[in-house]
Order: C-alpha cells, then sequence, then structure tokens
C-alpha cells in the first residue's frame, strides 16, 4: 500500500501557476495581488451528514470544491487558491483517482490552483478553505441591503432537493427534469461569474449563497441587515409538472443544497440585471422585496394571494 | 439542544481587531498588510488517529490551534489569521466551553484572530487553516540547505512520546519529567518566535517543524534540499534519567508530536545562534550537519561512535 506523502504526490500534487510555492512545504507561500482584500471560506463536508458514503467519487470531488467556491462567489471574489484537508478510512488508488478528477475538472473550471492540504486516517471527511480576491471594500456582504430593495435568485433554486427526493425514490421525476435535477445535485454550477459581475457593476447591495435552502438563508440575510422580507411564489421559476407541487414548493423554498445566489438590489437596476442574466445565459428571478419588520422575518405570499406558512430555519446541523 | 448558530456564537465568536470582517458572512474579509507574502497550512486532527476520544477538550482546543501555527513558526511566518472547521457527534456545552477556552488561549498567546469556520455533525474531527504574512522571498522552504551546514534543534524533542508512553503506562516517568513531557504532549509551545528571529535575522538556511519525529523531518528536509546528514546522538540533550534509554532515544529521533523546529544553518552564525537561545530561553542543539549524498539518507552516530540503524520514516499515516 502506497504511503500517505506518495499517494499525495500521485493524486494531488498538480502543477500551481498562480502559487510562489505550492505543495512539500510547510506551508504554502501566497502573493495576493497588490491593494486585495481576501474572502476566505472553509466547509467540511462528513460521509453520512452531507453525502453518502458510496457517492460517485468524481461528483464528490467536484462538489466538495464547488460549494467551497460558492462561498467566495456570494461575496463576488475571484478564486484563486484552494486548500484540501481530508481524512479517509483507507486509500484506495480507485476512489482516490476519481475524487482527484472531479476536484481538479472543478479547479480548472474556476482557476484555482490546489496550493496545500492535509491527508490522514480517519472516517471519511473533506474540508476546503477556498481563498479570492477582492479590491478594497468590494466584497458583497450580508449586511448591506436596503429597505426596499429587489430581492432575487439566480438559477432555479429546489432542483438539487427534487433530485435527492428522486434518487430516495420518495418521486419519480419525468425525464428532462431527472437530468437537471441530479446534475443540480451532483455537480453544482457555483455562480463565480454572477458574482464578479454584481460586484463590479456594483448591482447588488447584499448577498449570500443559498445551501441551506432559499429562505434559511434569505433569514440571515435579513438578519445581518435588520430588515425584513416579502417572497410572492408567484414569481419563483415554475417547478417540474407531473409532481406534488407541495413537495416541489418546499423544495424551492426550503430545500437546500441549491448554491445559487441570493441577492439584493435597488429597482432602478432591474433592467440592467435583466440584460446580464440573458448575457450569462443565466435565469434571474425577481421573487420579492425587502421590508421594515422584525429584522429576519419574511412573508411567503402562496400564488392565490394568500399567505403561506413554512419553516424558515433552513437546515440546521444541530437544532 | 441549541442551534448551530446559536452554538458558535455562544463559543466561537470572539472579537477579530485584525479582520476586515469576521465570522457571520459567507467568507471572512482579510486585508493583508502591503508587500507581502501569505503562509498558509492546513492541518485535520482527527479522534481516534491524532489524540483519544476522551482527550480534556481545553488541551485539545489547546493543541488543535498550535499545531498548525507550529507550521507558520517553521516557515518564519507572523501567525495572523485562522479558519476552525469541526466536525462533532453531539453538541455539548460542557465539551465545547473548555475547547473553545484551550484554543483561544492559544490564539491570545499568539496574536491570531479566529477569523471563521464552520460546524457540522459527524464523528469528532477538526480542521484548522491558518494564514501568516512573510516579507516577499523570506520564508524559511525546506529546500534551501547548503552542503556543510550545521543541523539544529531547537528545546527537547522526544518529550511528548515519552509522555503518551507514560500515559500509556509503557514506563513510569519520575517526577519532574512526568510534567514535562506531559505538557509538551498536551500542550506544546508552537516556536513562533524562534521562527520570526530565524528569519528576520537570515539566521536559518531551511527549516521544518517536527511533526514526525525528528529523522522523519530531516529526511523531508534533505529530500527537498538534494542532500545527506549525520547526525550525532551524543549531541541530543540528555533524556530523562531511570527510564529505558533505547526507548528515550528512539523517542528523541522519532517519537513525533514535537512541534520543535529543525533548521539548517551557516557555521559562522553558530555563535550568534547560541545568543538567541539564551535571550530567546530555549535550548538550541547543534546535533549535526548537511553532507553530499543520496538525497534524503542520513547516517545516525550513536554516542559510542557507531552507527545506528533506525526507522527514519517517521510516523506515516497511510504506510
Amino acid at each position: 500500500m502506497p504511503g500517505e506523502f506518495e499517494l499525495i504526490a500521485r493524486h494531488f500534487v498538480r502543477p500551481t501557476p498562480q502559487t510562489v510555492l505550492g505543495p512539500g512545504d510547510d506551508c504554502a507561500l501566497l502573493a495576493p495581488s497588490p491593494g486585495v482584500e481576501l474572502a476566505v471560506s472553509t466547509d467540511m463536508l462528513v460521509a453520512g451528514t452531507h453525502f453518502l458514503p458510496d457517492t460517485d467519487p468524481r461528483q464528490l470531488g467536484w462538489k466538495t470544491l464547488a460549494v467551497n467556491l460558492s462561498d467566495l462567489a456570494a461575496m463576488g471574489a475571484q478564486p484563486r487558491w484552494v486548500f484540501l484537508a481530508g481524512s479517509l478510512p483507507c486509500a484506495r488508488d480507485d476512489w482516490l483517482a476519481p475524487f482527484a478528477e472531479g476536484f481538479f475538472a472543478c479547479a480548472r473550471e474556476f482557476s484555482v490552483d490546489l496550493a496545500g492540504g492535509d491527508t490522514t486516517r480517519g472516517p471519511l471527511n473533506l474540508c476546503v478553505t477556498a481563498i479570492g480576491e477582492l479590491p478594497v471594500g468590494g466584497a458583497l456582504r450580508r449586511d448591506r441591503a436596503m429597505i426596499g430593495d429587489d430581492l432575487w435568485i439566480s438559477g432555479q433554486p429546489g432542483l438539487a432537493a427534487l433530485g435527492l427526493a428522486h434518487l430516495q425514490g420518495r418521486i419519480r421525476l419525468p425525464d428532462p427534469w431527472e437530468h437537471r435535477c441530479l446534475a443540480a445535485l451532483q455537480q453544482p454550477q457555483p455562480r463565480v461569474q454572477l458574482g464578479l459581475i454584481l460586484r463590479q457593476h456594483r448591482l447588488a447591495r447584499a448577498a449570500i449563497d443559498v445551501s441551506d435552502g432559499l429562505l434559511g438563508d434569505l433569514h440571515h440575510l435579513l438578519e445581518r441587515s435588520q430588515l425584513a422580507a416579502e417572497i410572492l411564489v408567484a414569481r419563483l421559476p415554475p417547478p417540474p409538472p407531473d409532481i406534488d407541487q407541495d413537495l416541489a414548493l418546499h423544495c424551492q423554498l426550503a430545500g437546500g443544497d441549491d448554491y445559487e445566489l441570493l441577492f439584493s438590489a435597488a429597482r432602478q437596476d432591474r433592467d440592467q440585471l435583466t440584460a446580464w442574466a440573458r448575457e450569462l445565459g443565466l435565469p434571474l428571478w425577481r421573487i420579492g422585496r425587502t421590508v421594515a419588520g422584525e429584522p429576519g422575518g419574511c412573508s411567503v405570499i402562496a400564488a392565490d394571494g394568500r399567505p403561506l406558512t413554512i419553516d424558515q430555519r433552513g437546515f440546521d446541523h444541530f437544532g
């Protein structure tokens, strides 16, 4: 069986053109661009909590990195470097090779260097730390929404949760939707380009990525901005037909694992946002607005105009 | 039972005076000092692999951070920010409170901000990413040793391994040594100050921190520098008396968990290093020298002048 160092070298040491000194020393050395702030995020994915132990390793490799880049996207940062620490029950080439393939496919797609990491033996656990760059003061923070802002969401929230329900046999998705929902679940696309555009063109006042469910993450944005909100269900993208529409709505509002960007923007920027959505080929949905009220509170208005009650808190690991 | 967010706030959100934006957003925001390089290290500690699940949480909190700062010390970096991701089987205040106390005691001691993190449910696993600053080009790398350099080690390697043997009942340490060995095991002191001095005064050519055992980590330094070495056992600090001297020597050379700095230095800097050892109150032992030879190779000469054979590779998680 190969040793730890051979294993790392075989699968995880790739060229690091953006890095002064990559894997192989006590630390990686990075040279930040002049005059930037760094956005740093760390996320831990645990077998049995965030994914099933028998998840396809290539998909897991992609997703492990993608969910971290989504946090950088939500700040409007340009991803630069990532670090991967992993605990593995055993070191198997036939698992590590496809995992690394998925991880580096995502790294190439978003032009980041894997600059360092750590491997050890233990229950399967993957921890990524991602570092991006931003101009000083330019970050899209959660706490900058203003009263009367429009609330927008990218893509189609709920697909990943529907994909999971499909895999679990709780629903049976019709054909083009099955593919879309499984792709959303297994190979989420961090909205890095959208985040950069929102930041560069000052089109978002506050932003967050939706990982715990739309309403749960909206709640965090509202709490930090000391505002409330109204969300109109009729404004959400239409869910797949021929499935339980209550389940579909629940997945949209509280499903989690979406990695879409939820952001607040001034009313006068509606046209520009619509134009960017076309340019990027990524739908942007104007689903409501911020209002005065109990910080974090959110009214959801159903398609028939009646208020909806739903658990807003999203997924909470120790709740 | 408190939720994830309440739990984080209660134990892990402390003032972050060095940080533009600390915990609570998608990313932390850091402003690196002008003209620096960043040294970044990530380390994962797993219950059952790196520590016993019933380890005192306060000591574990300290050590979780200390072992990462040791990597920054080995590059000569000034620690600035750390990130903590943790997977916990359950969220218990009576474990988290002392863990946080130990972690922040170490953070205060070395003036770092806990700028962000992640908590989740799962088997006990702690992952720290530490970021430090260095002048451009100033890092103490592993690959810069030169032929004929002296090899030095700080403190007293082997104590942590002896402490572990004592706890496991394999040896019985006499009294002042018991305390010293357990302290080395449970509350290791990252040699941050030494690393800064070695870097600022250009007193080390190459450096590494000793976490996997003196010979194992020396092997890494030598491999990267394409050199061999001779180590003189008689130059090591005297081990505790009244215990098996073979075990004591094995702990010194291959024990692991030392977090001392091993470095190469020019002969003409001997006096200055001896003076700094006094100034810092930290012994520095000149234990050998680099020589030409098979890269990574190391001859160990016993006190009686005969060559010693020992497993050089140290601890390897998948070996």
